[in-house]
């Protein structure tokens, strides 16, 4: 193997080599991701509108569908250097246990406390909300990682952090909450007593345990009744794959240093941060015809926006109280099987990821959980790192592009994004171990009625 | 801060700037460490008496104080290289926070999925166990890193690999266990009914739930009554520290690159594999009159090995199957108190590490458990890291050591290791973060009682 001399298994670029600048793809973008619509008068949402919610400089980079590259502060650069870059793995290892002719890579953003490459929105979000002169943010957190993200984020820049954490998981994942208040945030299980929102789905469903969509609506409602606070978001809005485009520009500044060309893209796709955060450069590529890639969004099998969701303006939340957006969704009443244990659970998808799908420009797949655990546990095993579940979902098409290579003997250059580790998620990985674990699927009929609840918008 | 400029947040080795060679301090030692002993005879143990424990290779390494550099075989080379080299980290956030003149460095050994620095042996036992042509080898852990590291190993090379666990930890650290059935390892809580020795012990207190001393003698009898198994040590030992060495040898290489010499280097001490490695080269400067450094051994207050243990010969485990170890230690019979959650519990010291005291190479220091998350706490909130407990008893003296240089208005140059992550000691953080954690310091009596089982041995 001559390439194992030439490069090296992980790329690290250097202080002076990484991006200054995030990359808008809405730039480069013919036909624009549609904008959000006021829920009421399902006219677009202004600046003013929404800065009733968001920190001001975080709107206009959410309306921004023009400037392709928007500087990274240089308090966020500082920040970013503490953890980034993250190295792109050449998975040697994992090639000759395949024994594959492709050659395959792995933007690995897990190398922080997080966990996962929510980190590099949660500190811009963060540090937005400190410019503006704000006590603190609130936000929703499911399996945890955003909400451990953003507590980091807000500890480094003195913010006051209130997470609603759906209930569930705030009791079947202790150590998570207890992460997040070791960084100095507040976690309340959603629903709660606190918030009007709250009291009234604990009083329509007592005993509910909740769902994320109703914690957005408790964290939306913190935000806007508390002086100095804002609410914040981990995925799907532009301006979230705006600052995840920094894993997408590094990871094609790692492959232009050593003269790679890759083939093929494959990201996990829940709401959309990571893949667009990944492929936002290479997307751009192709948008200016430059260069042609494929590009995979991969979901799970059991929340299936893209490969089975209707493109339509749906809710964000369960109270309805966030604006409406343009998305593959599969409907905001929406919950995967309660046995679901590979996240990637919102019922919707980043407008942006929706639109480039629409256009033709990326391919969606779905994978069954107890395959994604699979190529988890083997990824493990032979790579050494223990990913997430989510991540695991780009693994298992990474792993089945590779045995396609093995058998047609095409050399194809395979990128993935491996967005974190699954330290927190060993319940599940214990399920796979005992064999217990199932593969839970929606049926057609489910899919219809939760379509039914979609809202009808002129567009 | 012009430095800031001159010196990356992480210093980063090229590929062929790795060490090739680990370094044996012991070759540089004038007093070399004393002997292991066997047991039944207290005569020096005999390569061929190791032999029927440990692997040929190994012992080989375990007994030779002469050699300066054993080359580290390509094969272990190639396997650092998946998570090597580790980033010289300079704490510029902790520095800043804290207003100190200090320069911060630290070594951080957690950026691998057993999240701490025991895989660098775990690797290299399981390479020479491969290359005899064994079958697996058998361990015990007690908080599960060593474990998990060994049992991501054995993965690697398709080694079996049997895990005694100390029952208490299986059943309260089930993520662990699964972290390392994941890996492919088989875990048995200790003491069990698969060994003599477990069958005897549970015979004569029932319901325990178990020690190291006690898992290390089940491992030890399931290596010895299986064909084609060694037992494997995952710290103590002299050849763990040998491995352990490329810890110390890539943050030199590192601080070399850009000219900085340390004036104190700190290590967090239990058996001694991280401290040892670490310090290792700085050692070697100093036993050949190169250079003059502070080395400071920390250690936990209720488990105070060092700084009020003695010096002599001590049984390993508590089966008194291993040889004889001369050590600074508590008696083989110390446990710490069950609500110590610092780690570092086991009751010697690793030979070299004790006679680099005993010589007054190095001082050594112990601290108290709150004052340990405290700094944790702290270090996590501004340096992004959580770190592990045992990790933290170094952070609390570096940050001590960076308080009396704000104070003396001194810039001295401060290295410490960071060993691991903490992600699965949430249930010791919970407690501290809930203000239930108390401190445990042994009594002299309790010390006094444990002293007198010290096995009687001429010298």
């Amino acid at each position: 193997m001559a390439a194992k001399k030439e490069i090296p298994y992980k790329i690290y670029l250097e202080e002076n080599e990484m991006p200054k600048a995030w990359y808008n793809v809405r730039a480069d973008m013919k036909n624009k991701p549609a904008p959000l619509l006021n829920p009421g008068t399902h006219q677009p949402m202004t600046a003013q509108e929404l800065e009733g919610v968001f920190c001001a400089e975080l709107v206009q980079q959410e309306l921004d569908n023009t400037t392709p590259y928007i500087p990274i502060p240089q308090e966020i650069q500082d920040f970013y250097k503490m953890y980034r870059p993250s190295p792109l793995v050449r998975a040697y290892c994992l090639e000759e246990k395949l024994k594959t002719p492709a050659k395959i890579y792995y933007k690995f953003e897990g190398n922080n406390t997080s966990g996962s490459h929510k980190l590099n929105s949660a500190i811009a979000q963060a540090y937005y909300a400190k410019k503006q002169g704000l006590k603190g943010v609130t936000t929703e957190t499911g399996a945890g990682q955003w909400g451990t993200a953003l507590s980091m984020a807000c500890a480094y820049l003195d913010l006051d952090c209130q997470v609603y954490m759906v209930k569930v998981s705030y009791e079947q994942k202790p150590f998570r909450r207890e992460v997040m208040r070791t960084y100095g945030a507040s976690v309340t299980p959603s629903p709660s007593n606190t918030t009007n929102v709250g009291r009234q789905i604990l009083a329509e469903h007592p005993g509910t345990t909740g769902s994320l969509g109703c914690a957005i609506s408790e964290a939306v409602e913190a935000a806007v009744t508390q002086e100095g606070y804002r609410y914040v978001l981990g995925s799907v809005l532009n301006q979230v794959l705006l600052h995840q485009s920094v894993i997408g520009l590094e990871t094609k500044a790692a492959l232009d240093k050593y003269g790679i060309k890759p083939d093929i893209i494959i990201g996990c796709a829940g709401g959309g941060s990571n893949l667009g955060g990944l492929i936002s450069p290479f997307a751009g590529d192709m948008l200016r015809g430059e260069a042609n890639y494929r590009i995979i969004a991969v979901e799970p099998a059991s929340c299936p926006s893209l490969t089975r969701g209707k493109y339509a303006y749906d809710f964000c939340d369960t109270g309805k109280v966030c604006p409406l957006a343009k998305m593959y969704t599969l409907g905001s009443n929406f919950i995967p099987s309660a046995n679901h244990a590979g996240g990637l659970r919102y019922h919707g998808m980043s407008s942006i990821v929706s639109q480039l799908y629409h256009d033709g420009l990326i391919e969606a797949t779905s994978v069954e959980q107890t395959k994604v655990f699979e190529a988890a546990e083997y990824f493990a095993r032979v790579e050494g790192i223990l990913p997430a579940p989510e991540s695991s979902h780009a693994i298992r098409v990474a792993i089945d592009e590779a045995i396609k290579c093995r058998e047609t003997g095409e050399e194809k250059t395979i990128v993935f994004g491996l967005t974190g580790t699954g330290y927190f998620d060993m319940v599940a990985y214990e399920k796979f171990n005992n064999g217990e674990m199932g593969d839970y699927i929606p049926t057609d009929e489910e899919l219809e009625k939760s379509f039914a609840t979609l809202p009808q918008v002129e567009e």
